[in-house]
């Protein structure tokens, strides 16, 4: 993918998450949010990994953006820079070694191609937006390790990914080693000798540009690369779940200066943190300050749980990933957690599709679809997950390959009448009551039932942002079935009650006696 | 209410939340967390609330606590000590002022009498116990501003409170002007001109006397004063709610000066703090630092939200106090919240028995009970709220008086049930599942089934603390009916799968087919 420039002493490369197109002439050009990348040879001697420092401050007009870069190894270090604005930016390098510093440059950064909107950013305090203002709705995956199976599988993993609804997936950094999985990975992130001995001072940098590879290829499909940094399931194994402090540490910088410039990357310190009996949760607010400081772009950064919810109120937690299943078995549980934490929540793991004996891993379809109706009404974003059993224990939960579930094709439809929604996001209506609608006040709402069957439901919504005689059409939607059916004629709002504004003529929405189902309800312009 | 011994130029004064007995002779007994008061002579020149400092150090061997004495007008000054363990205590006083400097003198804390068992504290992380160990069940009420009212209007509260089920009030230091709020009244906390020309800097004894009184008497009842430093209800009356930083932060430590010896006191920072625009996130935290460093007891703190929660995760913060009606109509909101904060969860405002128009005040009661059971079962809190209009707006929510409403003698009825309970406290038993049961794992259940009408209970019991052959007995409560009903026969558990263990013969319990059914199961010894 790393298309090089030849005949520079200077291998200026262009990435514009391998979409840009690369320029003949100086400067180079480069996508706005693309990655600009320099390399150059430096010494190869002692261990480059922690003798040499390199850093690059990419400067235009007041703006400065200092980036760390890394040994690649063969006596190849790189500096990589994702531009956020357009223009020509300037590049000097500082180093420990003469070799190495002083290095300039200069790069253009054009207007991005169609589908690069930049990296996601917290929006409207509890939504995403990317960078150029286009609203993000999290509707993500998790295969935890599908980058650790054999190439085929991930290449299949690729391909159900590009079909499937998700703009966003989970997975990890270091192998896993659980139930259901457990091979030895295709490459290793240290030099040594597998299972466990490992040299930490020592990247293997053939893992990391597999790495890249995979969160580039992501990124060309517009899916998010929630990065799992660590994770439990290894319990001495292979041993990367119990580094030492420094090794821990040089670690986090490193995954940083080669990935914070890939725009779809965001940071998961860890899956189910408090599973890691060798850390402190001094370490967690380590690692989180560890890759603010090292972050020029300042990806979104999380953690997700086991049992012990790690404090998201702490400033440098961007948005909250919460493995918590049974608050989006109802919406008036999860947004509870809006309050709370006042940020993005997203319930990065409610449970998963599937058949196996353990209860975490067999919700129906009908269940997986509802809590991401539930949470999408609560004002906050839901997480897929899938545990079919399969004879060879290809279960996409942690290898990816195929999907086998009835949920994706009914979040595909959820994602699609989230995109139709309010730029803003959907915020609850009438929190804290019996009111199951998210939407912007006055304008759009969207409700959901649940499993409750109504044959009608009275056209009443609560009095915030309306007026005597807004108008407004209402579709009734099937989640389950996936249709969405207008219903005949415009209903006007009138004051109903010191809470309710009701259709001025009494009308009620015929419902069609099935659970499953919402309703959108926009309001018409005069 | 203050017995002084007459006769010695430093007057000490023996207070056991007025149940002690004042010795003859040297040294002066006080029950232990009992009050011990000494007072001296001072300056009644200038200003003495801010000229005069006056400490006092008691030490008993390794053990020094310093507290900080007060002036109360016409030159007196006090010094009140609430001692933490039994025997000799000197001490001795420092003070800007030569007069007030090198006072020394001596008493003994005897046994504390029946119904003193010290300051509440924290306990299991999500309970509460007195300092001697007996657990502390807290079912709390709240009458805002029952102090300011006509003396006999608060001789009646005293009445209703001593024959009602609370353990614990929640009420203002400052009076309230708000709907159906809107008197003056008989003491106002500062010197000047009602109803807003005052002198911040110069308090009024005779207001801190009656509060004082008020909660001496509470302590007498066994009751646990939960006093609200600032609220919202005032928009600028008075002015309570819009003094400068410096006489806020004087009002605080006055206020603890004279009340930290009262063991029944807790602090709450303020009510709907967040509806009082003037205040900044700052202000909150300095006040929580203000009162938490004052006080040398370290009494339970805590402060109570309107929209906006506190971030309680703060380490000044002993225990939630949410205003969240809606969390505890269903168990599995309210525990969610234990995960969040691992503290105590006290819901203090759930909405409020009556039948205002306002939404926030027109529970059933049979609503109110179900709120205090939903959250028993979530192993957190609940507080009763009344709000029946009468004619002269004699509401129990603000000014006290009568409870007019169902659910006090039905809270009753707990209560006493979890005083029946393990000490450790209710816990859930198999949190974030279907399993509306909390208690302690293998020996104590409590469940709750809420408006579910159930014929037959299979007996089911998650697996955690259990083992094969273990014996139970079953009583069948009815929370509205307030009966406890045992079910003939003894239950013995054997495994049935994977999470759960069933009686060994398949019995089931029989229901009654009502409404607000509970189960109470505990463990029988062979």
């Amino acid at each position: 993918m790393l298309r090089k420039r030849k005949g520079l002493g200077i291998a200026a490369v262009l990435l514009a998450c391998f979409c840009g197109v690369c320029a003949g002439a100086q400067p180079v050009t480069v996508e706005r949010w693309g990655i600009f990348e320099a390399s150059f040879s430096g010494p190869s001697e002692g261990n480059p990994f922690v003798d040499v420092e390199l850093t690059a401050t990419f400067t235009q007009g007041e703006q400065k953006v200092t980036v760390t870069g890394f040994y690649d190894g063969d006596g190849v270090y790189r500096i990589r820079f994702c531009p956020p604005s357009l223009g020509e930016w300037t590049y000097q390098t500082q180093s420990n070694r003469p070799e190495l510093a002083g290095k300039t440059g200069t790069l253009k950064a054009v207007e991005p191609s169609k589908g690069n909107h930049g990296p996601v950013r917290v929006a409207h305090t509890f939504h995403f937006a990317y960078a150029d203002g286009t609203p993000y709705r999290q509707i993500g995956t998790t295969c935890y390790a599908w980058i650790h199976q054999p190439m085929e599988l991930q290449e299949q993993t690729l391909k159900t990914l590009s079909e499937a609804p998700f703009n966003k997936i989970r997975f990890c950094v270091f192998p896993k080693w659980y139930a259901y999985n457990k091979t030895e990975p295709l490459l290793y992130p240290f030099e040594g000798t597998p299972p466990s001995s490992w040299d930490f001072t020592r990247f293997n940098p053939a893992f990391f540009r597999h790495l890249e590879k995979r969160i580039g290829q992501l990124c060309e499909m517009g899916i998010e690369a929630d990065l799992i940094l660590f994770h439990p399931y290894d319990k001495g194994h292979w041993g990367f779940d119990r580094m030492p402090k420094e090794a821990d540490d040089r670690y986090l910088k490193y995954v940083v200066s080669r990935l914070a410039a890939y725009r779809n990357i965001w940071w998961s310190m860890a899956n189910e943190y408090d599973f890691m009996k060798e850390k402190t949760p001094e370490d967690w607010d380590r690692f989180f300050q560890i890759v603010q400081s090292s972050d020029p772009y300042s990806h979104l950064r999380s953690i997700h749980n086991g049992s012990v919810l790690y404090d998201h109120k702490k400033p440098w937690v961007t948005h909250v990933s919460l493995q918590k299943g049974s608050a989006v078995e109802d919406y008036r549980r999860a947004v509870l957690y809006r309050d709370v934490y006042v940020k993005p929540i997203v319930f990065d793991e409610v449970k998963y599709e599937g058949n196996l004996p353990q209860r975490w891993g067999n919700l129906s379809a009908e269940e997986m679809v509802l809590r991401f109706w539930e949470g999408t009404i609560a004002g906050t974003y839901v997480g897929h997950g899938e545990t079919y059993l399969e004879p060879n224990d290809l279960i996409w939960w942690a290898k990816g390959g195929v999907l086998r579930g009835q949920s994706p094709s009914r979040i595909a439809f959820l994602r699609k009448i989230l995109e139709e929604g309010p730029a803003e996001g959907l915020d609850p209506i009438d929190k804290g009551q019996d009111f199951p609608f998210a939407g912007q006040r006055g304008k759009y709402y969207l409700g959901y039932f649940g499993r409750k069957i109504l044959t009608e439901w009275p056209f009443e919504l609560y009095r915030g942002g309306l007026s005597e005689g807004m108008k407004f059409r209402v579709e009734v939607i099937d989640t389950w079935n996936m249709t969405i059916t207008p219903v005949e004629g415009i209903f006007e709002v009138s004051k109903k009650d010191g809470y309710f504004f009701a259709d001025k003529n009494g009308r009620s929405v015929p419902m069609p006696s099935k659970p499953y189902m919402a309703l959108r309800i926009v309001r018409v312009e005069d």
